[in-house]
């Protein structure tokens, strides 16, 4: 687990319980990965979301995409790559890649609101946001310098 | 769905999402398809665990055991059996049956405790402890005659 | 469970096991229920998914998508409302949509191609295609007056 | 990760997909857990079950129990202590201890039978039941030279 200009890689190894009868991962099991990426990604910046709700926010789902490019089966061990996608405002993006070895398996991102426990949208706090921005920021710029 | 003497019947039918890699329904879910006989059950007797739980009562898992027979396959509509399985007291028993058509796939049992939001043991109320004490009649009553 | 004009109505009741600690349901599981939609709605039409299976045929995940508008709970009854997406061809699409009485909670869709056990894709039969224009078509239709 | 005198150990954290509106580890997850430590368990004695598959040989179970002791929570650090519970026959029973810093949190078995791909029980090959008995003695040395 180790987070370069905003990147975060963590790893699942795929449980028998994630498999289906196609001998894949089944395709829901894709979101849930992307909820231990976002978790570590998180705890990288400093944010651990078990103290973030401890505190009253939640940061539900708005909206989740996935692209299946090559199946995953039992027992590999997959990389999840995260990152803040687009400038965090009202709304947070984060993307998500899912790789074996060098192949990539799957693409995909959620969007988060922020709400207090009775699920009615709250400004973060200034220092909540400051993280999440400067994760951007990070990779932001890392990007920048990739295109020069 | 029906009860009789104290036996209730709910029908699933198995989710891809529920098998596995050998083609089958992966054990894990037996668990979840016993919660939602024992839900039925609850629910036909008056008592819904939604409504017990905004009242203060919940009743989380001490122990749970669970016999494969034979397996599950997608697509099957599996009927589930539940029952109370002995004189409720501090504890609540509750036994299960999974068959597809006349054929038995699993048998097995989950036992509970009456507890406060905060996982304390409680005592139900009078009214609680009497519908329960009536299935389980019920179905004592039923035995005692089959055994005649 | 019913179809109407191409689409399909058919319900799930929200499970415990399908719930999180925010009290809701966990996202990753909308798109279990999607598959549970799909399945009715090709059954409907006439394909039986585990008989297409039999057959060689899967019919894997390719991209997902899932709008969260308002949040499910446990013991609800959802509405799972499915249809063809778009015309048919190398791909094809399924929409969803997740009600709860008349509420809209959800959106999405799947997008799909048909592939040989391999998992390399392959032509469906003239029938199998056939069943699911006729299906779009129906929709079609309906939209086209309903728009007039 | 690591083996001690046939007794392994691994870890998970707890996922919010785990967790339920009690606000714990959802019941059925344990028997996952069980395999991730079973999994590694026979990795750590030499035997991958992805491997074992391949090679032709399931080893579903026929019989499962779980004691829940106190709850799991989200984003807990689980241990999960894996060894082979009995003298390793038709049978091949696995006992399990799930960990939280130095609470026990629940305890628990599963009983597995070794099949062909078409689930018809068959025996394994002698080098199959030699590294299972193996593990077996060195926990039961263990055991009787700490009860000395």
């Amino acid at each position: 687990m180790s987070i370069t200009k905003g990147v975060h890689e963590t790893c699942v190894r795929v449980r028998y319980a994630e498999t289906d009868a196609m001998g894949l991962a089944y395709n829901a099991h894709y979101l849930t990965w992307f909820e231990v990426g976002r978790t570590e990604l998180l705890r990288e910046i400093g944010l651990t979301y078990r103290e973030m709700e401890e505190n009253g926010y939640l940061l539900p789902l708005r909206e989740a995409g996935i692209t299946y490019i090559r199946p995953a089966h039992y027992d590999d061990v997959l990389t999840i790559r995260s990152s803040i996608g687009a400038k965090p405002g009202v709304r947070v993006r984060i993307v998500y890649e899912i790789l074996q070895n060098n192949d990539l398996l799957a693409t995909g991102f959620t969007e988060h609101v922020f709400t207090d426990p009775y699920l009615l949208p709250v400004r973060p706090t200034r220092e909540l946001k400051a993280m999440i921005e400067k994760c951007w920021r990070d990779k932001r710029c890392e990007g920048d310098m990739r295109h020069d």
